[in-house]
């Protein structure tokens, strides 16, 4: 692991740091807050997923989690969207896929196969490295993420609701393998046989089983992508049919932007300390 | 004045705006919070003045203002750094002149004194425009500042203690007529002759007769420009025998950097809430 930089923060440290990726096949760039009370014993981490287009800088400008991941105790750790290089192949015009657009998951079908597997880079490489140089209890880790890493966290957390205790979402793409931003995606990524994507569909995974004890989402009312790519109303119909506790919460005049996620960066992080004691 | 951007953040709007600036001959960009109360209740206006290479977007994005600034019932404005624009003359390889240099002063040496003119920009235009477009109380403003925009917030402060009733800073440059980073561009904006810098220098001008009832800033021990550039002891002196209260906090280990800002935003807030009423 390589420092890129460090900075004194809310009494903690904000680190910026480099990896080279097996999984990825090439460099990979995280940052990661540890509160001040990490000097002294280990602290519950949350994982940030960004949303297309990011990277690990946008939640770390903007998201505004350090005051009060300092107060609570908390290490967040905030990955990348997608594997990233010259040598990575990519649609350079296209936002929704690519770099930037990983979708949280391992490609299946050449060529994004070889570089794309931001689900192995996520879940098994970086606990490895956050585990061995931060003062993480990795027995109390939670998830959460914004629009495609809204998508991310959802699913994560039911693929693996013994390593994640809690588990939030900003505007999160529900069910991606019917939106329209998101479905071109998995059919390249994973192929066009639709039965290998429901593994990275939250709704569909509800539906063939998956649980988890309760999601926090926001979801704002004023955001452009809600009818065509986010409908939360999809996951709620889900968590209903399978008894999954849900806190959705529409916020009236929100956008998508870190404006909306900053406003409510303070709720999602009491409830991820609260479920990580 | 036209509307770039607005969204929602913490009850209130974040906008960004811009304006055909007469004094620097083309169009400026500034950024304006405004809390949920100002929708019943003209509130109190806080200029945020921003340090070298910045725009208006810099503390918008990092500076962490907005939770408190809409608890406090704060108007927050932030200019940009200086004229921009194909047409406006520059240094582009000198990130200490020129474009994101303005060193908010009004130029009088050619090529300089058509466009940078920014004192009169945030101190007659933008007020016009805050007062006709916002529920701005503008007999209760203070300014805060950082770095290049510390001078800025101190000289202004300084020159007119009546419009300002609060005045914090974030690592200051308090004597830029003798620091390296400074005296060059003071040197090209205001020519040769020092006896005219003088009213562009806290502390000089403090020397000089002018007063303000008491200032708050704070300094990181860590920050690479402390010595060199920044020097806060030089404004501790002349408040000193000026008799000027000085709540100078030299904050253990903090860079230069929106780390540090945002670490310490709040509690600058609230000393300009306290005094604005």
């Amino acid at each position: 692991m390589k420092i890129i930089s460090e900075a004194k923060s809310h009494g903690g440290c904000q680190g910026v740091y480099s990896t080279t990726s097996e999984a990825c096949g090439g460099d990979m760039t995280f940052a990661v807050f540890r509160p001040i009370v990490a000097k002294e014993q280990l602290c519950p981490v949350v994982w940030f997923l960004s949303g297309l287009t990011c990277t690990h800088a946008n939640v770390m400008d903007k998201g505004e989690y350090r005051r009060m991941a300092a107060e609570l105790g908390l290490i967040i750790v905030c990955p990348d969207t997608s594997p990233r290089g010259d040598h990575v192949p990519d649609e350079p015009d296209n936002w929704q896929f690519g770099k930037g657009a990983g979708f949280y998951l391992d490609a299946t079908q050449a060529p994004w196969s070889r570089h794309y597997r931001m689900e192995t880079h996520i879940l098994d490489e970086l606990p490895a490295l956050v585990a061995a140089h931060f003062a993480a209890d990795m027995g109390r880790q939670g998830v959460m993420g914004h629009s495609m890493g809204g998508h991310g966290a959802l699913t994560f957390a039911l693929k693996h609701p013994d390593r994640f205790k809690s588990c939030s979402a900003f505007a999160p793409i529900v069910q991606p393998s019917t939106a329209d931003w998101s479905r071109p995606a998995l059919e390249k990524y994973l192929g066009a046989d639709e039965s290998g994507w429901r593994r990275h569909d939250a709704t569909l995974l509800i539906e063939d089983g998956a649980r988890f004890p309760e999601f926090l989402v926001d979801q704002g009312t004023a955001d452009g992508f809600l009818d065509a790519g986010l409908r939360p109303w999809l996951l709620e119909e889900a968590c209903q049919k399978a008894d999954i506790g849900l806190t959705l919460r529409m916020q009236e005049g929100y956008d998508h932007s870190y404006h909306f996620i900053s406003t409510f960066m303070d709720d999602h992080l009491a409830w991820h300390a609260e479920r990580l004691g």
